[in-house]
Formats: C-alpha cells, sequence, structure tokens
C-alpha cells in the first residue's frame, strides 16, 4: 500500500477500506508514515467526510492501537460514562457513587482537562491524599471490592488517537464529526465497558454549540459504539451556561459532595440522577431509565451514594474527612467579589466566558504541559433566569493570583447578560439518541 | 500570524491576502512552520482553489524567496520559453538559436528531467564537453557576445518552489492548477526576463491531458506573468505522440541539428518556427508572430541558425564538430528494432508509453538522484497517419543494459495502436492564449 495513493482516494471522495485503514494507522503509530502526509489525508476527509463503515474502521483501528483494558474479571455489566464536555461538569463525581450503590460495578478511566474544559482527574486530585494512578490488578480488585474505582488515562491506551488528536490541533482538522466521533469512542472502547451513555454537551460552552451538531455526533458515536457490540445510549444536555454553581476543580468537588448530601443545585442533581439511571438500565439493574433514575434518587436520598464516594476516596488515598470538612481542601489567598451593576434578570450565562474566567484564575490550563491551581476557580451565585439588584453578587472569585483573578472578572463579567424581562431557565435533557 | 489560522481561513473558502502569503511562505523556506501544515493547507487549496489574486501572490512570494536572476546588463528585451513538457520535446535547441539569429538575445536557464520528461539540461550534456554550470557573469557575458546562452537551475532560486514541490509529490496535492501555474511561473519570472513563452502541452505524454485542462493552465499562467508586468503568451501544442521521432537525449539533439539543418521532421520543424517567431515578435524584432515565423524559417534555411548553435556550444565547451558528425556522440552498446506485427495505419502513438520505454532504456530518472544513460532513447520510424506493413521497423531501441532495452521494447508495443483505416496527423497548434 501507498500513502499517496490513499490520500488520493479520500480526496477524489472514494470510502477507504479495512485494509488501507488499518495500514495507515498501524503506520503511523510506528512513525512509519510522516505527519505531512497523514495531515493532507486529515484535511481531504474534512472535506469528503468518512461514511459510517470508515468511521467504525478508524474507531477500531485507534481502538487497538495501544493496550485494551480488560474488565472481565469484573463481575457483571460494566457501564461507562463519557461527557464530552462543559463547563462546570462534575456529574461524574455524583453519577458514579450513585450508579455504584446501585450494585452497578463503576470501573472508569478519566482525563484531564484542556482549555476551558475540567477533568475528572485534576477534580478528584484536589482531595488530598487522592491517587488516580494504580496497577490494573488494584483497579480491578477495587471495583470488586468496593464497586467503583477511577483511574488515569495510561500512556498506551490508543496511541493513534493521541498522536492523530496533536496533529489536529495544529492543522485546523479539529472539527469533523467522523474523526471526534472516532477519538471519543476509540478511547471508550479500549477502556473495555460493555455499554456506554454517552453525554454529548450542547451550547455556548461546549464543543457542539448547535442542536444539530450534537444531534450528528451523538448519532454517529451511538453508531460506532453498536458497531462493536457495546450497547451505546447518548444523551443531549444543556451547556448554554455552566453546569450547577461552582466551576474549579476543588470547588467542583466541594459542590459534587453537596449534592450527594442532597443540598446541591437542582440542574447537577437532576442530571446525575438521570445519567446514573441510564447507566443503571443499560447494566440491567433496572427495567427501564426511569426505574434507574428513580433508584439513584432513592441512593442520593438515603446517603447510600455519598456512602460510596466516602469508600471510594478512603480507598485510593484520599482523606474522607473532606467530606464533613470543606476547609481542608486547598486554600485560595485571593477571593474576589463581581457585583451587578443593574438591575433586572439574568437572560445569559455564557458557559465559554465563564470558562476561560476560570481558567484565568488558574484552574485550567491551556496547554497539556500547564500546572493548574486546584483551589481556583469561581463560585456563581446567580444563573439564567435568576433576578438580580445592583450591588448584589453575581459570582465569587478564588486563586493564588492577583492579576489572574482579576483578567479572570474581566473575562466573567461579560458573560453576564442582564435584561428588563424574566427569562425561563433553559431545559436541561434535550435529546436522547440510540435508546 | 498564525499558521493554523490560515488553513482554517483557506479551509473555509476565504482568499488569503498578500500578508498571510508571504509570511507562509517565508516561514516554510526558513523552516519555522512545519510541512504538515503546509500539506494541510495545500490540500484545502485542492479544494477550496485559488483566485486569481492568490495565485498572483503566491508566485510572487516564491519568485522573491531566493536568488533572482539580473539580466539588465543584456541590451534589448529578453525573452525566455518554457515548456510544460513533453515526450520528444527538443524545440528548445531549435528554437533559441533560431530566435538568437534574428537578434533575440537567449539568456535561459533550464531545468533536468524527471519521470518521462525530458531536460534541456541532460541533453545539452551528451556533447562531450558542454558545461551547463557558469558564474552568473560569464553567463551575461556570453550573451552579449554569442547572443545565447543556457545555465542550469543555480541552487538558491525559487526555494519555496522546490520545498513545496517536494512536498506536493508525496500529499497528493500535485493537480492543482493555481499551485502548477505558480510553481511554474515563479521560476520563471526570478529568472529575470522581460517576456515569456509558453508551450503547454496537452495530451496523452502531457501533464495536462485535456484541451479544457491546458486552456486553464495556460490561462492562469498567463495572467500570473501579465500581472508582474511580463508580456506572457502560452502556445498550447499537441502531445498525444512524442514530438519528432527521436527520444532520449543525445538521439535528440541529433534530431535538432537535423532540424537546424533544414533536415528535420515536419513538426519540430514548424512548431520551432512558430515558436521562435513568437519570441522574435514579444522581443520587439517582428511586428507580428507571423512576421517573426518567417524570419525564424529564413535563419533556418540560410543557415544562421545552425552557425549560432555552432558558436553556442563553442562558448560553452562542447566540441563542435558533433553538429558535422553524430559518431561523436556517446553511443549505445545495444540496439534493437520494434518490428510491425500487421498491416494497417498507426492510429495512436501514445506518448506517455513512449516515454516511460524511453525512460526504461535508461534515458529517464525515476528520482532526481538517479544517474541516466545519455545514449539511450528511442527512434520512432513511424508515427499517426503513417501507413504500416508486417516486418516494417516501428521503432529503434538504444541502451547500454540488455534487460532494459528489452522493458523499453515490450512498454512501447502498447504504446503503437495499428488500424485498419488511414488517421489524419494531428493539429500541431491547438490554441494560442494571451496574444
Amino acid at each position: 500500500m501507498n500513502m499517496v495513493e490513499i490520500i488520493q482516494k479520500k480526496k477524489e471522495g472514494k470510502p477507504l477500506n479495512r485494509e488501507e485503514i488499518r495500514w495507515f494507522i498501524t503506520g503511523y503509530v510506528a512513525g512509519e508514515i510522516p505527519d505531512y502526509q497523514v495531515s493532507a489525508l486529515l484535511m481531504a476527509i474534512c472535506f469528503q467526510g468518512l461514511t459510517k463503515e470508515e468511521t467504525v474502521e478508524l474507531t477500531e483501528a485507534m481502538r487497538y492501537s495501544g493496550d485494551t483494558i480488560d474488565l472481565s474479571s469484573i463481575e457483571g455489566i460494566k457501564v461507562d460514562k463519557h461527557s464530552t464536555g462543559g463547563v462546570g461538569d462534575k456529574t461524574t463525581l455524583v453519577v458514579a457513587p450513585l450508579a455504584a450503590a446501585c450494585g452497578l460495578p463503576i470501573a472508569k478511566m478519566s482525563g484531564r482537562g484542556l482549555g476551558f474544559t475540567g477533568g475528572t482527574v485534576d477534580k478528584m486530585e484536589s482531595i488530598p491524599g487522592f491517587r488516580i494512578a494504580m496497577e490494573p490488578e488494584e483497579f480491578l480488585n477495587q471495583v470488586n471490592e468496593v464497586g467503583m474505582a477511577v483511574i488515569g488515562q495510561t500512556a498506551h491506551i490508543t496511541p493513534a488517537d493521541k498522536k492523530l488528536y496533536a496533529l489536529r490541533d495544529v492543522t485546523a482538522t479539529v472539527d469533523h464529526f467522523g474523526l471526534i466521533a472516532s477519538s471519543i469512542m476509540s478511547k471508550k472502547l479500549a477502556a473495555g465497558s460493555d455499554a456506554i451513555v454517552l453525554d454529548v454537551k450542547c451550547g455556548d460552552g461546549a464543543f457542539m454549540e448547535k442542536m444539530e451538531d450534537a444531534v450528528t455526533l451523538a448519532e454517529i458515536m451511538t453508531e460506532i459504539g453498536n458497531a462493536a457490540g457495546r450497547r451505546t445510549v447518548a444523551v443531549i444536555t444543556e451547556m448554554g451556561q455552566p453546569l450547577g454553581r461552582a466551576v474549579g476543580n476543588s470547588l467542583e468537588v466541594v459542590e459534587a459532595i453537596d449534592t450527594l448530601k442532597g443540598k446541591g443545585p437542582v440542574d447537577i442533581t437532576q442530571l446525575s440522577e438521570k445519567l446514573a439511571g441510564m447507566m443503571i438500565y443499560l447494566g440491567g439493574k433496572a427495567k427501564s431509565p426511569e426505574e434507574g433514575c428513580r433508584m439513584a434518587e432513592e441512593a442520593l436520598k438515603d446517603g447510600r451514594g455519598l456512602k460510596k464516594f466516602r469508600e471510594f476516596v478512603k480507598a485510593q488515598g484520599g482523606n474522607p474527612s473532606v467530606i464533613d470538612d470543606a476547609s481542608l481542601f486547598p486554600a485560595a489567598t485571593v477571593k474576589n467579589q463581581l457585583l451587578a451593576e443593574q438591575d433586572g434578570y439574568i437572560n445569559r450565562l455564557e458557559a465559554k466566558g465563564i470558562g476561560l474566567a476560570s481558567q484565568h484564575t488558574g484552574a485550567g490550563r491551556a496547554t497539556k504541559e500547564e500546572e493548574i491551581d486546584l483551589a481556583a476557580g469561581i463560585y456563581l451565585h446567580k444563573k439564567v433566569g435568576d433576578p438580580v439588584k445592583v450591588g448584589e453578587v453575581l459570582a465569587d472569585f478564588f486563586g493564588n493570583d492577583e492579576a489572574r483573578v482579576e483578567a479572570a472578572m474581566k473575562e466573567a463579567k461579560e458573560a453576564f447578560v442582564i435584561g428588563c424581562e424574566p427569562v425561563a431557565p433553559p431545559e436541561l435533557i434535550k435529546q436522547i439518541i440510540g435508546l
């Protein structure tokens, strides 16, 4: 086979076959095919697209480009959850213990945050002592014993995706549905679960800003999952404004704990119960997503979710006292408040602006190598639909660098759009695909 | 400026401005912009195209990416000629002395052949002693004294084009008109002439196989030349069958000499007179291309063209005795003949097949690094329209490697298409653009 011919074929709009896709992925990972040929192919794909078959083959080729996780030693149906990334999205920290409390084994591999999107691994690390790195055996044992474990992504999972993603990032070839879908799904499939719940975020603070794009991406991802024999359901959820009130690592863990205590914001609580319910259903522990949702609600109410979270934190070396005393989290030395300058109602609260502001405080990283400030972030006192008066606090800002916090406040100020008329808060769950 | 943004802009179909084009060409030549970003941009260009303005700017950016030749010390209007490349195209060797004999100063920079397309530099080197490398001063002096000089391409001319061309070659981005046109024209403009005659070959043995493609390329190139203030005319000529009867370096020089002696094939003779006529007209030495053509005809008839060629060969260190004695050219040790296996008429003589066959004999190189056999090649006894009988010689084959010559004959056999009905030979000049 010949890479120039493969590029030419795609350039002419002809679909590539399984052998061609495997050959180029294998050669790329082995360093035999240079970046400049792959970037030309990626650009041709952006124009000519990928068929369903090509997308499935590309995903499979990437899935098997490195190590894959074998979860067969864990009893029962293993259900994974994946969010396409948003601002203030700490649902995993609530969903996982709720589902685990309902008997679903949770063996989760999570990533770090990049840009204004947070990552579960960073959030968990704000708990003093928490270890995200584990040997595979330890990880599997913990799921069998505690019912739940979260591990960081190993270096040897889907190296093809890592290489391709880095290349797409610098060649303006990120925004193609098939490439996005195969990137996400190759990692999910390599992580070894039997079923997958995808939380596809939609809105200003998500990668998919338009509903039709979110639907397209959700459809392709569920197709890939089902083609690989993994029951896959996608839930398209609101990301026009941040989820919950806390944005930033330790702040979000505190909010997740509050939610498990039954004192969390309504949106986080409801979305977590829905997603946990879907997982419980796909895991065969409930007859319908609705029954699963009721089970999750129950586990939240009676404290079993919180109890599971405590066990989980303890098992991975974290200090469980943080659950009862939030002052044990890393503290910020700089605290500031953004005040309202006019009366009215919050008409919009742009998630992207808040995400960027949070990144400015030090809570997010611009490049993979950057260190983040686990104490930094934003706490929103007002959200869409809330009435507001001049001088009221719109949001608290936390950090350890005065200048950065000020830059964050400047950025966040633009994200609050106050109008004269009241506005209804947006619908949380927009559509379910693949059920 | 930012390369990802430039790629994205072109991907979205927006034209790049002068600053963006210059920035990326400068950065690429300096090694600051990596191949993988440039190949993504090239692929986006293949899909979204280039406006006339972009093509002109790209050409200018490449033109000035390295050294440019200053021909101002040569008196009179300097006219260059360029062929897009074909099989058996030795017209430069006839056109240049004819035009020089009519008083036009000829200061030509020529390239080497690649694939089945020959290069003037290789052909001239088959003359014992001929030197293609000269210092700029020596080159200019020779034009002023002898009226004609041919120099090889220097390493420092249009490095951007060299780098881009090499990258296009391995990323399936060769076949875009704007990229092809800017590549050719950047070199022509850097070479410093005041006017340019482009011989755009069209047919099976040319890069442009279809007439409409040849017209498109010719239009873009003349636009670029005129935008740069260089009067540019394109002549679209036949390349369905090889030009003349000789294909291969020394064989072609012998045929060019025969043509200057008035004993050459009709097609080479006529095309050379037409192209020389166009140059003489653009150089202000004739009132019309027709008058220029008549002047060239005259210079051929009365031997002034041959005299000029002799002076030129001598001036560049070549042995002028080859003009009177063809046996002084490098000799082939292997000679073979391809015989007709049926009666009829030559309906087609595919230039590409003959070009590839010639390459097999050793006359062409597959990669830039390959050595070529100056004595190798093919002499065609039959061309399109000729009647043929079983056992008659279709072509002679020359080389120094039995196996290669045999492979060449096998390849060439397929190129001769013999039919029962007579066929008219194709029109030599198809269209003139930019006059």
